[in-house]
């Protein structure tokens, strides 16, 4: 198979580039010293995972239960699921639990706490929780200091099981400098051993500190009193990543092959059949300093077409044009050509396709060497 | 099955609403003397589209050639596939027709026209096209007044088969007024009858006049000259919709039901389990009047919550905050409540999801009569 042939649009995998992603992260967690815990979120698919482990079946992060529920089904069976845990959900991991999969969940009050304790006891089992602690205002979690994280510590530990403390620092999607990445990093990883140190204060066991972001864990310089980190989109990269340098763009291995379907030489546009339906409605560079509209424009072999980006979306139609100010003149791309576009955001682009069809990293240029089904929903 | 033992996020559809905003464009067509070939790509669900028709097999509007074979296997043979086509997918676009299935495709120039001659020719069938006008420099098409038009009439007329001219006045998602809608369904119209006159003058039968958007579908006042009309969003409608004056809040049949998850006191935010990969990440209210976040806030049973948005989104996680300027003040939703989130643009949302969860219109509050199956992809 050739991408030349496949209907568009759909999401194209370059597998010599998540390889070289994956193994980036790997080298660099190991030097300091700490185990790395995937977030599945990303690649949602197994096919992806075994890449992350040399094939055996590591720690990882989920953000769903179907998650959870999916790799456990393919014998993955150490996770932290990493959303704050809801009464309701328990039952259902409770049932994974009974299957014998370590999953761990996310808490950051004390009715958590009490839900996690009485469910354990109601169906025999010890259900293990990580508190969720904030450094930057970004979402949810205590603050490193609130007298509440060792409360609902001991509460854990006599009546369930603590696992540890878990932190995201979403601040660091906004840093655009090196140094402001590593002081992220290092004010994440500070505050998570603020947290940690606090629970063994009070003589509670503390086993596991989890940090994690992509940008945070590709720009941490000490790890001191951490065990374990987390990221996810890492293995794909996106423009959002490239646009805070935490990756150029040769380093997304994503991308939704598109084909040429019209012009509107009156306004400089080329439609193709690549819209929000194939990219998301991700806008997220909308923000930083080079805004790339819904994606930047590459050919078929995956050379950037300079100043060629995709301005606007409908459901099924994609707009590109030059950006705006560009001295560039539009390149001459009829009817039926093949496009590839690198996403804002590979979380949310992936979400909207069922597969990835896999770049032959050993093939001819464009073979495709195979389709890897992934999951959504809950 | 009740909406508060299903594991949130999840698709709710209020079926009564739907019966309702269905009946409303039914009728208001009716009147005009046009007939409607509903767009069904905000649906995607045989089991949707069975109640625009009364249980009859009617016409359609496709937006994938993947929608075109699930409604052409459930018995659905005509249909627009109304997005403009490239000569690989002519190949689906023959199969389909060699079903017995009545597909006529969209284009805007002659290299698509002498495809389609060219693919007819190859395969022995005779593939029937539109051509795309438009009149709002929204999206794809020639303008009306482009002889462009008869140049690819005529050569459509004699190699393959012009169906007619189709139209989509993209621009009248901006008209807040009631004047300003019918303004804009008026210039869809002439528009397109002047296209379709260009071309009948040049002696080319034009049998379909094809125009429509759920905004200039309703507020169109004549539509003389017009075959058919063409709206999708008005099944469901949407915050966009009512942020234009097409609907109320309460005329809105989608929501996504969802769980409180914590709270973050420090920030008057409250924590629910919808984040974007339930809402999307369309933020379609964002340019209008009234800014609606990523949703606005209802209970379990419908009912709007005062000022209460949807701020901001992670991917699993959605916070809800009081509108910025608002005094009212934050209701106490304990962990574990059952929410509803209103949102922006339906097309988007639906997307998110494989099913809808269908509220019984005769049950008790919060009953589930149907899990009715969506399909996403191409």
């Amino acid at each position: 198979m050739n991408l030349n042939i496949v209907n568009t649009p759909f999401l194209l995998l370059d597998e010599a580039r998540m390889q070289r992603n994956i193994d980036r992260l790997d080298v660099h967690v190991k030097r300091l010293g700490v185990s790395l815990r995937p977030h599945v979120k990303t690649a949602k698919s197994v096919a992806v995972a075994e890449r992350l482990f040399n094939g055996s079946k590591g720690p990882i992060t989920v953000s769903t239960l179907l998650e959870a529920e999916y790799f456990a089904d393919h014998g993955y069976t150490d996770m932290i699921y990493a959303i704050g845990i809801s009464p309701d959900k328990l039952e259902r991991v409770v049932a994974l639990r009974k299957r014998g999969v370590d999953i761990a969940v996310l808490l950051d009050s004390q009715e958590q706490a009490e839900a996690l304790a009485t469910a354990g006891r109601d169906h025999g089992v010890t259900i293990a929780a990580l508190i969720e602690i904030d450094c930057d205002g970004e979402r949810a979690g205590l603050t490193p200091q609130d007298a509440e994280i060792v409360t609902i510590a001991s509460y854990l530990h006599q009546h369930a099981e603590l696992r540890g403390v878990l932190l995201h620092a979403g601040g660091s999607y906004a840093c655009e400098t090196d140094a402001e990445k590593a002081a992220a990093a290092e004010h994440e990883r500070a505050s998570a051993v603020l947290a940690a140190e606090a629970i063994r204060a009070a003589g509670v066991p503390c086993p596991v500190v989890s940090v994690g972001s992509t940008p945070t864990a590709h720009y941490a310089r000490d790890l001191t009193g951490v065990t374990e980190v987390r990221a996810g989109v890492y293995v794909f990269f996106d423009l959002v990543m490239a646009g805070i340098n935490v990756c150029t763009l040769d380093d997304i291995a994503l991308s939704v092959v598109t084909t040429v379907i019209g012009h509107r030489n009156d306004q400089g546009w080329i439609m193709t059949d690549a819209g929000w339906m194939a990219m998301s409605r991700d806008r997220g560079t909308a923000g930083q300093a080079v805004d790339q509209g819904y994606g930047v424009v590459a050919d078929s072999n995956g050379r950037v077409i300079p100043d060629l980006i995709m301005i606007r979306t409908s459901q099924e139609h994609g707009v590109l044009a030059l950006r705006e100010g560009s001295n560039a003149s539009l390149p001459d791309l009829p009817v039926g050509t093949k496009l590839r576009i690198l996403p804002n955001h590979a979380c949310a682009t992936a979400a909207q396709h069922s597969s990835f069809y896999v770049l032959d990293p050993h093939g001819r240029a464009g073979d495709i060497s195979a389709v890897w089904p992934r999951i959504n929903g809950w």
